[in-house]
């Protein structure tokens, strides 16, 4: 992979750059929708392809269970596997694991744990997890990590995060040269263990570094605080991926901190259960006072929920539990990140990126409910 | 409305016409996906569109109940409301009420029953039933009708089909001129019963006739008789449509009758559950054959589904309960129904119906399953 910086903000760390990948270019800021067993909940590729959708992220612990890496790696790729053909990044799967499996068990030397579906046991290694990665022909693999939940005390927290650096140096130790992998930064909120795990995977060396564990449940001053010490400690040349970050709010304060990479379940997941996200701020669908309102979901909006359907029917959609409301918002709100996105990156070209956030967090916390 | 027959076979009763409807028109023999709550499950009227879907049906008792006539009417008609802009038969709803809700009673005058959502008490009379089907523009409404289940005793099938002809007769006095309405041939499998209702149906007079309360477990051959005589007896120049049938053989035999319309939830509740229609026959595509078979569902099809996606990938969609799967095994299903009408209409209007109803029986049994 190549990271090419095209602009840096003159008020703030944000800039704006392109990843160059085996399936194709990432403009960065950019947010990845999440698609966990390879596919976006609800969505078709053509659709996250006429949203301009240019990268998702699956999930090694899903993929692996169901439908094997076998399977997929005779399939050419997860890109092609899932039809999509653009770049695809994999998360390893330890954030899954500690949240899905109903017994793990942390080894020194990888992650032994049950399959929340068949109760199977299989074990994750540092290595193992690489060349699964590398067998399905992921854009971007991460190192396997321990993730653990907030709040956490001092000495687990040191344990996990020492623990996930020695596992990278075994990871970076196992790859091809040619494969694209990025390491995770672990140290719950404890700054030095933040400084001490970012510093040592530099000097291991990664294509890009990630930081883990973070709007966990914690303020986000303190998450914003966690991400600008470790962006500062990262070289600008480095792609800076903030994990589980999806909030717009924290997405562009993160930006404006120097993050290039985003990814969040919040887009699908709530466009799954009724809420979409506008321009003017959250609308839960399901509300008795849309019942007669034939206005769009988000007057501004120009995607094809917006522009074809009206509240009234997407809360009857989801009042009936047809999949064509999930369907709607979804791919309004997926809509809604990308373009977000899109006007962040030419608000930093056109180096008007603070003035540009001012005007969103006014608008957008008008009518928040 | 006007039915205008283009084309009638030489060597059978099949003809192809054309229906003009206020939101457009039906080229026929068609077949309508089932839209029962206003939307074709799991579908975008978008992808309806690319199809070839030209009319759709939706019912009159779930849109009665959920989101409620007003909304719709609000809403400008039930074409515009769910943004399909196409024509939309609605069925009256007996055949539901009687499926669904736990306490009905048939009364001189009307049906009173209690929904299946919250219980509350409603009465459908034929009048209000047409008046409601008015209000939200269906291009073509039903009259309300008693559809008994399969096996019915000759004496209970007598009440229902003379009610339902009375019900008929009263449906058509309260119409506006312009509001087009068929009505519901009933008689359970008795010829006298079938012949008193279609006559006297003829005597009041509608713009189409429909066959109920077939394709309910009895066996084909005897469904088949019944469309063959009551489509003898109904003049040519009307339109004949054949409720509930969806089987590929099925539909071939009825329009060799002179069936014009059809409807049936086949190929989107199969799609649902994972079961595909294809030019080989019926595919089950959770079937475990299928884990490392990258081959399209249907090697002579060229929907989308088929032209991107593998055996291997919609089984693990299936497998893994994402929504996406029945999403792609609806867009074949309906794309293969809606393409088998446009040959059947093409085979007619060549004068090749019979050989292209034996060459797709033979090819279609070939790998049943």
């Amino acid at each position: 992979m190549r990271f090419l910086i095209e602009k840096e903000s003159k008020s703030s760390q944000a800039r704006i750059g392109k990843i160059i990948l085996p399936h194709g270019e990432v403009e960065t800021p950019a947010f990845m929708p999440v698609g966990t067993q390879g596919t976006v909940k609800t969505m078709s590729p053509k659709e996250l392809k006429e949203i301009g959708v240019q990268i998702i992220t699956a999930n090694l612990y899903h993929l692996y269970l169901r439908p094997g890496i076998e399977v997929i790696e005779k399939g050419g790729s997860i890109s092609e596997f899932i039809s999509f053909h653009r770049p695809v990044l994999t998360d390893s799967g330890g954030f899954q694991i500690a949240s899905l499996s109903p017994l793990i068990s942390i080894k020194d030397d990888g992650i032994q744990f049950k399959s929340h579906i068949d109760g199977s046991t299989h074990f994750f290694t540092p290595e193992n997890v690489v060349i699964y990665q590398e067998k399905i022909k992921s854009d971007i693999g991460m190192c396997l990590d321990i993730c653990l939940p907030y709040p956490v005390e001092y000495n687990e927290a040191k344990r996990a995060s020492e623990k996930t650096i020695e596992w990278a140096k075994k990871s970076k130790k196992i790859k091809s040269e040619e494969f694209n992998l990025f390491c995770i930064i672990q140290g719950a909120t404890y700054l030095d263990l933040r400084e001490k795990a970012t510093k040592e995977l530099l000097d291991i060396g990664f294509d890009g570094y990630a930081i883990g564990g973070l709007f966990l449940g914690e303020t986000p001053k303190l998450s914003y605080e966690i991400v600008a010490f470790c962006n500062n400690l990262i070289p600008k040349e480095k792609v800076r991926y903030v994990m589980g970050c999806g909030y717009p709010e924290d997405i562009l304060e993160c930006v404006k901190l120097g993050t290039d990479l985003f990814d969040c379940v919040l887009p699908t997941r709530n466009g799954r259960t009724g809420t979409a996200f506008t321009s003017e701020g959250r609308i839960i669908i399901k509300n008795a006072k849309f019942e007669k309102d034939f206005s769009p979901l988000d007057p501004n909006c120009d995607c094809y929920t917006c522009q074809n359907f009206s509240r009234a029917y997407l809360r009857h959609l989801f009042i009936s539990e047809e999949i064509l409301g999930p369907r709607l918002l979804t791919y309004h709100n997926i809509y809604f990140f990308i373009k977000l996105m899109e006007k962040i990156r030419e608000a930093i070209l056109k180096d008007q990126f603070e003035e540009f956030y001012n005007n969103f967090k006014r608008q957008y916390n008008r009518n928040l409910i």
